[in-house]
């Protein structure tokens, strides 16, 4: 089977908000007035960003979660999306669980395929996501005010949790580690609370290299610094194993290193004024997300972590970085 | 130097067009009132589209010529675009000259780089291109009709021919490699062109994959036939070794794949009714690109190769096929 046959089986469906979809030389897209286009484009690569053996289903959720993540972000409603694909071979079967994992994604939030590539070549992926947002109201990393409050949404240091035990640095009971591996290759993308925050949040990213790292992303950004609960921060790890051992089994380092520094939570990190904490909460109730407020910003510049009685904790986290 | 360093040094630069470039979690575009937005995405893997040895500099246009053909083909005028980029390392000067030659590509056309990934891995790029269009007015490859003409723009088979030498299949003088070899690294794409066939040509597409190919995609998605002046069409060789040596110089057969089913030509094929001749050579002149009739359009579908007294040549061309 050549490559158009393979493209138009499993990729290409017809399109119902597009103008255009898969099989010309471009897609088109037909903004509605008064919007602007999000864009944003990630790239995955074997044995960097997912393992040789992941589920093919999986993979095809997450090579677009991650994009819709960076949406969600900019409180961009998803639209469309291209795939470019190197494939070391073509295989049917490996396709098909591919692309329902994709569709199953896309479906859930309204977004189409409308082009994209497929080539021989190591097995890598990369889709460009397009969404809308009202001109003027796309959250930024560049708006958080002193003063601001500082939310995460979601459970943080799971998926580094997972990726610590498939790589065998640690082993985990099984469950454990299935939970954990979900959110590692099933990240849920938090659209909808990003649409609910337009208009409430000050700035905000989501949390793909790790909190630290992409906190540090916002408060460059602005021109500010910030001031971290350590202890309500810890509270977000979800894992049972981590609140039933106290942080004793592994070290409270290895914990903290998962929360504050672990990467591809997916989770949306934002700021918001202290006058406006019922509205986030509403926010959250609406798009059924849970959201923590776990510190300030601060017009000093830095980050700053504290203990329960904001004393300041020698901790220090880089972010992840792919070329450190 | 990190990631984000080297993604600020050679890819971060102000936007003009665009609402918010480079360094957010997305990009934002502004397209204008009752403009379409046309979108494609190219993936080129080493080995694959261009060789280890290639020239930074060539790579960074060719990257972003094969994108804004799509454009051209579409009649979209280029807004801007995203670039993923996966490296084997992070080498400054690779990047400088790789950078060198995208920037004055997009400069060329006013296409401004907006946002894109880096990351670690095998040497690849994914670039899309984003172009508006007035609504309904996009080029498609399914409006021919019976009766069109079939053009051209440019020369067809020196991408190949250089190909062929580039792989040590065959052996050229310096001066016919270096001008055949200009062609396959860097393409000029024919955007002037392609908006000023808006509202001329009746379908369009872009030579990547082989003139034949190519026409089939055309012929599919209109559910058209076409006839093909072999003689004309081999007349759109550039090359002087063709000429000097009647096509003696390694078979005619040689030649007849070169330019029928070469690919990597990035030159426009595209229909439009006889009674639009005028103005067909006249969007040709006033965008500085040579265009030539090639042949035409029929009602019964496949594809006819004549010769010069319009007998059928036994000719089978298939196209590139990735995964053939």
């Amino acid at each position: 089977m050549g490559e158009f046959d393979l493209i138009a089986r499993h990729f290409k469906r017809p399109v119902r908000r597009s103008p255009l979809g898969v099989g010309d030389d471009c897609a088109l897209l037909a903004p509605r007035p008064g919007m602007q286009l999000a864009v944003s484009s990630d790239m995955l690569i074997e044995g960097r960003h997912f393992f040789a053996d992941v589920a093919p289903q999986a993979l095809g959720h997450k090579a677009l979660a991650v994009n819709l993540s960076d949406l969600a972000a900019c409180g961009a409603e998803p639209l469309a999306f291209t795939l470019a694909l190197a494939l070391p071979q073509a295989d049917d079967a490996w396709l098909a669980a591919f692309a329902s994992g994709l569709w199953a994604l896309a479906d859930a939030h309204g977004c189409e395929l409308v082009g994209g590539d497929t080539t021989r070549g190591p097995l890598t992926l990369c889709i460009t996501a397009l969404g809308e947002v009202p001109a003027g109201q796309a959250l930024l990393r560049s708006g958080a005010q002193a003063g601001d409050d500082l939310y995460v949404s979601g459970t943080l240091g799971d998926a580094r949790l997972a990726l610590e035990a498939l790589q065998h640095r640690v082993v985990l009971p099984d469950e454990v580690l299935a939970a954990a591996r979900a959110r590692f290759e099933r990240p849920a993308p938090r659209v909808a609370l990003g649409l609910a925050l337009r208009g409430l949040a000050t700035s905000a990213i989501d949390l793909s290299d790790g909190l630290c790292g992409d906190l540090g992303h916002i408060l460059e950004a602005s021109g500010v610094g910030a001031s971290l609960d350590l202890d309500v921060t810890m509270s977000l790890i979800a894992s049972n194993i981590y609140r039933t051992s106290a942080g004793v089994q592994f070290g409270l380092d290895f914990w903290q290193q998962c929360v504050l520094a672990g990467g591809d939570d997916y989770e949306l990190l934002f700021t918001a004024p202290p006058q406006r904490r019922a509205a986030v909460q509403a926010a959250a109730q609406a798009s059924q997300t849970p959201v923590a407020r776990i510190g300030h910003i601060d017009s000093a510049p830095g980050l700053r972590i504290l203990d329960g009685s904001g004393r300041p904790v020698d901790a220090r986290f880089a972010s992840f970085d792919h070329f450190g």
